[in-house]
Order: structure tokens, then sequence, then C-alpha cells
């Protein structure tokens, strides 16, 4: 079962939790510096060293840029990895709960998905995986900086958490932009759907911890996780607000969206994007009755355009990607043939 | 049943056709002349001379505000007789086919409805009322002008024949203005949903003969069925091209109108009288397979703003009754609940 058709705590606004551990190997320079050989070497070593967890290996120079895409969509891999794939590598579990990026700005960069607001579970998992491949590689890290990274923000821990929040409520109300700044100022960052430079589509939001230095692991995460609920509790006040002062406006707004998923025949992926924000407040807030959070979770990431792209395969007009998108959505919710 | 539940022919484009006969009692002066005792005489002898018919009696002057807007709403009686109901009565048929309007602009106004384009049906069940009411009842008449009526521009056979027709390729293909404007160099008139005066809501147009000196009464009515045909062939032409242009945009047209109906919590009637337009459109090409021309045709009529006030009762804000409107819509289509 993929992570995200998982039920999550606090699953009504955190839609998954992250945790990324930053790691290069002793004896190599970093990636920007790296030759071929090298990259070959550490391509071969991460793989075997990975052997027991189970995961298959992608060379990402061979993956047809479509399937590049689906990764991105499923959060697999960065927009940055897409473009640059030369002598870069994926290890990735069945569940996406695990991926384990090669070669990309650090030798090894292990990424666990947790459904919901779970970042003690993510961490735990990335640091199976961390003392797995330990066990076979030699690290580089100082007593005094901690793990050795590329860029010096990972320094130290090369621990990056991150959550993706759901957060309609305080954005509809203009709350978002204060909480935002706030946020920031407490040493995170706040970024759109699909990380770093995007703008929050679909009211999601990712937060993530940027201290790395001085701090350890389960204090970065603690932090990070109490930040969160406070941001949690926030949404939802806002979006019990929203139910007291018109209950009415809330249903109708939200059952509309689940009425055009369910019976439209052409549905784009900017529009989809909206309306799925609007059934997953319905669905979070036991409005809509009859879909689970689950299966808008999924709508999220089967609807990509990358993943209609691939549906279609040759048959591939931008109105034909439309009908299949519109397709596939009133086949998940049982709407209209 | 009432006449709208039926299945009527050409109900793809046509949904009704109408006949009225106007009829004046000889004796008595038109009625802007009419002292309150004879318009109390034409009451009681109408109502004694259609005994044999089966119709209830209202009296205007009592029936309060609300019900005479949905007769207004059910086309029964005309919006002018909404606001002048002095000494004024009604006579109806259980099924609504029949109505006889007592002292409006005549001493009597025999109205037969039918479903589709059906107007010798129409004409049929006016003459049966007209020979019954004329067994008791002597008409103006002459030998050279025929029926006397009030207007002049009824003289004659005092007959008037209409058909309510949805015409939204006509008018979304822009082929409107130019067939309106033949129809009206052919004798015909052109109105909108609700009789003079009003825009065409809803794609909806009432043709109707304005002929009737020199003219017999059947040839009246086939000239009015002819030109309908004409129309008819016309909107279905245009509705396959539309199909054939883009029959997936067109199905997500309909389809989202229909989705929005099946779910929305609000809705007012001016945004039900676009929707209705796009879902009977959607039914009456096949698109739309779940539910009939007949569901189609009462909800224009049930969600009518005094049908809904109606039901509201005491209780009766205009989101209470955009509230009530979504509710009972939801519950004909078997939308959600």
């Amino acid at each position: 079962m993929k992570w995200y058709i998982e039920k999550g705590q606090e699953g009504d606004v955190v839609i998954s939790s992250r945790v990324r551990l930053a790691r290069n190997l002793k004896g190599y320079p970093f990636v920007p510096m790296l030759d071929e050989n090298s990259c070959k070497e550490i391509l071969a070593k991460c793989k075997e060293a990975a052997k027991g967890l189970n995961l298959s290996y992608l060379y990402m120079d061979e993956v047809p840029v479509i399937n590049r895409q689906m990764l991105v969509e499923r959060h697999v891999i960065s927009p940055e990895m897409l473009n640059n794939t030369k002598r870069r590598g994926l290890l990735l579990s069945r569940d996406e709960q695990i991926s384990i990026l090669l070669n990309e700005e650090d030798h090894i960069r292990i990424q666990c998905l947790s459904s919901g607001l779970n970042l003690e579970k993510a961490f735990e998992l990335a640091n199976t995986v961390d003392d797995t491949l330990e066990e076979a590689l030699e690290f580089g890290y100082s007593e005094m900086y901690g793990y050795a990274t590329c860029c010096p923000t990972n320094v130290g821990t090369g621990l990056r958490a991150s959550c993706m929040l759901h957060l309609p409520a305080l954005t509809a109300g203009g709350y978002i932009d204060s909480i935002l700044k706030s946020v920031s100022k407490l040493g995170l960052t706040v970024r759109g759907l699909y990380g770093e430079g995007t703008v929050a589509l679909g009211n999601i939001y990712q937060i993530s911890n940027q201290i790395t230095l001085g701090m350890s692991e389960q204090d970065s995460i603690q932090k990070l996780n109490k930040i969160v609920m406070m941001i949690v509790e926030k949404e939802r006040d806002v979006r019990k607000k929203m139910l007291d002062n018109n209950a009415d406006k809330l249903a109708d707004r939200v059952w509309r969206a689940y009425g055009v998923l369910a019976n439209a025949r052409l549905l784009t992926s900017e529009e989809m994007i909206g309306l799925i924000s609007d059934v997953r407040i319905g669905v979070n807030m036991g409005i809509i009755y009859n879909i689970s959070p689950e299966v808008v979770n999924e709508l999220a990431v089967i609807t990509g355009s990358a993943h209609i792209a691939h549906i279609c395969g040759e048959d591939n007009t931008p109105q034909k990607r439309d009908v299949k998108r519109a397709e596939i959505v009133r086949e998940k919710l049982g709407g209209t043939k």
C-alpha cells in the first residue's frame, strides 16, 4: 500500500510528514567535483549496501522523462532531479515510504515519508535505513560539525524534516501571511506544494526545519512537530468559524466541487488542484460523507499531468488528457459513467 | 398527472403547446366597463356552464399572492393576473391542461396546454371546453368578424396558439436573431419564458400566432405547427454540429450542470434556469442517461421562486429558500443527501 493512502494522524490538516538525511561517503569529493568513475563506484556501493532493504533501483539517466515527472508528482524526487539525471540513481521501496537519492546534491539522501503528522515514524524509518547503509559504508563525519554535506546549510545532523499541510481556512481567512511570517521567525521554512520556489497550489504548504547545526535530531523534530500542531489547531479553529458562520455556504462550496469532480468530462490539472482542495476540506470536516481522505490523497497523486500523460501514451493531446483525467476521477469517486 | 410530466412529441425541443380561445358573453360590456354585479353574474354563469368539466374554481381575490405567483410559474395565469385580481375567477383542471380565466382581458379565456408539439390536441381540448360552455352561454359573435374580443388583435377566431421551445444551440450558435426575424415576418410573435415583455431565460422562447382575422383556426394552427417544425429541425442540426465539433466539450458542460444540481447546497432561481437549460439539452441529446426529460420539466416548475417560498412558509429568508431549492433538486435527481 502506498503511503498516501494510509490513514494519518491529524490527517484533517497534515497530509504527510517527511524526514530527509543527507550523507556523503568518506574518501570522495562532493558530487559537483566527482569524476565519472567515482560516480559509478558510489552508485554500486550504495546499491550493494541497501541490498537488505528490498528497494528497487533506477538509474535516472535511463528513466524516460515522463516517468521522472511522475516521480516528482509523487514527491519521490525533486524537480531539480527531473532535469539533471546524469550518473544519478534512485532506490525506492514499493510503498514509496523510503527513497534514497544517489548523487543528487549529496552522495546519499535518505527520504522517508509517512501519512499525516508522524515525524517520529518517518525519522525512525530514516534511521533504520541510515544504520543499514552505515554497516557497509563510511560517511563523512566530524565530531565538531557532524555529518559532512555539500551545501553548508545541511551540515550537522544532515536532517531536514518537513510536513505538508492543507490550510484552506487560514488561506481564505487571510491569516496565512502572518502565520508564515511567525513560522519563519522560529527558524522554519515554508514552501508551496512542489518544494522550493513554487507557489502554494491548492492551499498546500510545506513547512520544514532549517537548523541542522547545534541541535539534536530529536529536538529538531520535536520543534517542528510542536509548531505544526499549533498551525493545525489554528486551521481547525478557523474551519470551525467558517462552519458556525455559514454552514450552508461551506457545504455548498465543497459539494459543488465534488459534483464537478464526479461528473465533469474535461478536467485540467490546474482546475483539479482547486477542486481537490475544496473536496479535501469537505471530507476532513465531515461534510462530504461518501469518500475517504485517503481517496482524496490518491486522486491528488494519480491525476498529476505526468500520470495522465503516461496513461494516454501516444494518444496524447491536451483535450484527450483532460478527458482521461475526468474519466479516472469519476471512476475513483463512483461518479456518472 | 400534470401535463408537464407527460412525454411530448418533438419533446427534445418543444416543451409545450398551448391554445387559447377568447370569448365574451353577449349582452354584457367588455371587462373594463363591467360593473360589480355583472362581474359576479358572469362568474356565476361560467361556473355553472363549466360544471360538467370537473374543474376547480378559484376566486382570484381570495387566493394568497404566493399561490397566484405559483400559478404564474406553472403558466396557468398571466403575470398580469397576478396583480389584478378583483372580480376575477379561474377554473382549473387537476392535470392543469385546462384553465379558464374569467374576467381577465375577456370574459372568458379558455387555455389548453399539452406536452411537446401537439397543437391539435390542445386545440381539440379547447374546442371541447368551448362547446361545453356554449351549451349554456351565448357568446358575442358576428358572421362578418367572428368572435367579439376586448382587444381588436384577437377579434375573429379569438384563437392564439403558441409553443414553448428550448433553443440553446440556436442561441449559442448566434442563429437565433435571424430566425426570430424571419418568424416575425411570417406573422408570428416571439417572447421569452414568461410571456410578453420578458427576456428568453434559459434559452426558452414562446412562439405564437398573431393573425386571428381572415384565417381559419385550423389554418392558423397548421401554419404555426409548420414553422415550429422548421425551427425544431434547425435546432437539431446545430445540436448535431456541436456534438460533431466537440462532443467532449458538450458532454462536459451538461454533466457539470448535472453535477452541480445533484450536489449543490444553495441554488438561486437565476442559476437554476441556466443549469436546467444545460441539463435539458444533455438529456434531450441522450448524453445524460440517468434522468428523463419529464423530470427536467418538473424541476423547472417546482423550483420556481414562489413554489419554494410556499414550501418554506414562515421560515423564509433568501438563503433558506436557496437551501430548500437545492434540497428539492437533489432529492429529485437522486443526488447526495
